[in-house]
C-alpha cells in the first residue's frame, strides 16, 4: 500500500498560500508516497493544477481528496464542514493552533483524525529546525512589514546626498525582536534606514546589535524572559510601566514595525492612541500583531490602513506571508516535507509519540485529545 | 520693495507636492524675499500651514497670493484659469513642461509673465546641478518604482538561506538607465535582488556595472546616443531591432521595472504584450514611463495596476514623486531655492538671458515667447 499525501485547498478567506510547491513533490515521492492535490489548490500563489501535473501529483476534486488521502496537508485549519467529511486514522498535519484555538481539536478527536499540530514545534530542537514553519512564515511577515512600511512612508528610508542638499535617513523603530522583529530590521536596514529595536527580553540586545541596529533603552523596566523563545507575559504594573516609558520615545521615530505576538494571547498593547498623536505628521506604524484579538496598537484593524491625527498612517497589517503567497508557500513546502520526511518510515506514516517532535505537536491520537506544547 | 516669493497650491488632480517646503523658508529670506503661501499649499505633503507660519511665511487666499507674489513658484504647470489671472512681468519658476507641451507657453506670453520651465535646466553643467529638479524627481520615482515592484512581487527580493533549504534571489531588469533607472538599480540591489541593466545607450554600460548590476547584452541592436543626457530616438528599424532582441530576455526575469523616458515624446515600446504573456506566472512589470501617451509596456495605463496572461502583475506607475510627496518636496524645494538663489540679485529678480541657465529655461520674456531647451 503506498500512503498518499492529499495537499487541501485552504478553506480561510483570504488565505492564498499552499502547502505543497510542485518543487517539493518529487521528494515527497521518493518517501514513497503519492501526492494529491485539492483542484485550484495553488491557484492563489500562481502554481496552476498543471504545474503539480507535471512533476507526478494528481489534481483531484475535495471529495476525493477526504477519501483517498491517508496525509492530509494544509497551511491553516480546514473548517469546522471539512473536519466532518476526514476519516478515522487520517493524518492532519498544518498550523493547527491547536494552542491558540484549543476549540478546535474536540472535532479531529471525535472523527479519529490523527493531528499534528506545526505550531507546537519545539523550536529550540536543532533537528527539528527545518520543520519550523512558523519562523519561516515570520520571517516573511517582518520582510513584507518592512517593505509596506518603506511604501507607505513619504520619504526615502536612505540617507541620499545629493548637489542640492541631503535627505536624513528614516528613523525606524521595530518592537518586539522575534523572527519577524529581527526580519523587519534586516529588511530596513538594507533599505538604508537607521533602525532601532526593542523587546522586554534583555537577551534580544546583543541581537539587534549583531544586525547592526541600535536597541531601544527605557529607564525603570522590568525584563520578561519566556519559554520557547517567547517573552512571557507582563504583570499589569510591568506592562504599565513599559507602556509608559515607550510611548515617550515613539515620537522620536519616522516608522514603527511593532511584531509582539504570542500564540494563543491578546497581543500587548505596545503603542497607545497618545503615542500616534505624538508622532510626526507623514509617520508610518505597521502592526503585524493586528488581528481579530486586537494588536500592538492603539485602534489597529487587520487589511486596514487609517490615517490617524495629524497625519499618521496606521496599518494593520493582517495576513502578510498569505500577501507574499508564493514565498510564503515555498517555504512552507519545505518545512512541511521535513516534518514528512520525520512522520513517514518505510512509506508509512507512524504516529511514535515517544519522538520529541511528535510528543510536542500531535494533538489528537487514536480517538484522544492530547496535550502539546513545543512551542510554549 | 521688497520681492515676495508666492507658493501656488498644485492645481494638477492627484498632485501632491509643493514647491516650497518650510525648511528652505529661512534661505529664502536670506535672499530678502518674503514668503507667501497658498492656503493648504503643503496638505498633500503634511505640511499644514502652521508649519509655514512657525518660519515666517504667510499663509494667503489664491486671489492675493496671485496678486502680491513678484516670482510664484510651482512644482507642475499652473492651470490655464491661474494663467490668465497672473500678471504683467510677474516671474514664474517650476517644471512648466514647455519643451514636452509647448502650448503652454503663449498664454503665459499674452500675459506678459516671465517664465522659467524648469525642466529646460542645461543638466550637464555643473553649477546647475543643484537646481535640477528632474533629476532628484526621476530619483524618487526610480527608488520608489522598486519599492513598487518589491511589495507586488510574491516573493523574497534577497537570497535567504534556512535550515529548510535556499530562496533564490529575485532577478530585477532595469530598462532606461537614466537617473530613475539608476536609482531604480540601487534600491533593488539594497534589498538583495541580482538586478540587470539595458539602456540603448552604451556608455550605461559602465554605470551599471559600478552599481554591482549585470549588463544585458543584445545581440545585433544598434546604439543610440542622444544629447543632454537622453537616448536619442531610435530609427523605426532600430527600435524594431531591439523590441525583438528585448522581447526574448523579458521571460528569463522576475520583475521588470521600465524607465525609459525622452521628455515631451511618446515614451519608446520596450516590452510587448507577447513578452508579457512569457514571463512566468507571479512576475512583476513596474512601467514609471505610463502616461497619457504611452508607455514602455503595452497596455500599461497609468495609476492602472492589472493582472494579465497567467498572473503577471503589470502596474502602470503614474506619478511616483506625487506619491512620495514629503520627500518629493523637500528634494523640488532645494532645486527651486537654488534656482531661484540664482535668480534674485540684491533682492530683486533679474532675467540675465546671456546667464546660461537662464538662457535654457527662461520661454517667456518681455512679452517674447522664447525657445529654451538645454534638456534636449
Amino acid at each position: 500500500m503506498t500512503t498518499s499525501i492529499g495537499v487541501m485547498k485552504e478553506s480561510e478567506p483570504g488565505e492564498h498560500r499552499v502547502a505543497v510547491v510542485p518543487a517539493v513533490v518529487p521528494r515527497l515521492r521518493e518517501l514513497g508516497c503519492d501526492v494529491l492535490v485539492e483542484n485550484d489548490a495553488g491557484t492563489g500563489a500562481f502554481l496552476p493544477d498543471s504545474a503539480y501535473t507535471e512533476v507526478g501529483a494528481a489534481p483531484v476534486g475535495e471529495a476525493e481528496l477526504l477519501e483517498r488521502a491517508d496525509v492530509l496537508v494544509c497551511v491553516r485549519p480546514p473548517d469546522a464542514g471539512r473536519v466532518e467529511r476526514m476519516r478515522q486514522g487520517q493524518v492532519l498535519v498544518g498550523l493547527l493552533e491547536a494552542s491558540a484555538d484549543p476549540g478546535r481539536v474536540p472535532a479531529l478527536t471525535r472523527r479519529g483524525v490523527d493531528a499534528v499540530s506545526l505550531d507546537l514545534l519545539p523550536r529550540t530542537l536543532s533537528r527539528a529546525q527545518s520543520m519550523d514553519a512558523l519562523t519561516s512564515q515570520a520571517s516573511i511577515a517582518g520582510y513584507k512589514a518592512a517593505l509596506v512600511a518603506a511604501d507607505a512612508y513619504g520619504r526615502y528610508f536612505p540617507m541620499l546626498m545629493t548637489a542640492a542638499g541631503t535627505a536624513k535617513p528614516a528613523q525606524v523603530l521595530v518592537l518586539g525582536v522575534g523572527v519577524a522583529g529581527l526580519s523587519a530590521i534586516g529588511t530596513a536596514k538594507r533599505l538604508g534606514a537607521q533602525v532601532t529595536g526593542y523587546d522586554i527580553r534583555p537577551e534580544t540586545r546583543d541581537e539587534v546589535h549583531s544586525m547592526g541596529a541600535r536597541f531601544l533603552d527605557l529607564a525603570g523596566v522590568t525584563v520578561a524572559d519566556g519559554e520557547g523563545g517567547y517573552a512571557r507575559a507582563l504583570s499589569d504594573a510591568e506592562r504599565e510601566a513599559q507602556q509608559e516609558a515607550l510611548q515617550q520615545r515613539i515620537g522620536e521615530f519616522d516608522v514603527v514595525i511593532t511584531t509582539a505576538l504570542v500564540p494563543g494571547r491578546k497581543p500587548p498593547l505596545l503603542v497607545t492612541q497618545d503615542a500616534l498623536k505624538g508622532m510626526r505628521p507623514g509617520s508610518v506604524v505597521v502592526d503585524i500583531a493586528a488581528g481579530p484579538h486586537g494588536g500592538n496598537v492603539e485602534g489597529s484593524q487587520p487589511e486596514r490602513s487609517v490615517l490617524i491625527a495629524d497625519g499618521v498612517r496606521l496599518i494593520g497589517a493582517g495576513n502578510l506571508p498569505s500577501a507574499m503567497a508564493p514565498g510564503a508557500s515555498a517555504a512552507y513546502a519545505r518545512n512541511i516535507t521535513a516534518l514528512l520526511a520525520h512522520l513517514i518510515r518505510d512509506g508509512v506514516p507512524r504516529i511514535d509519540l515517544t519522538d520529541e517532535i511528535l510528543a510536542a505537536t500531535v494533538v489528537s491520537h487514536a480517538g484522544q485529545a492530547r496535550q502539546g506544547g513545543g512551542a510554549r
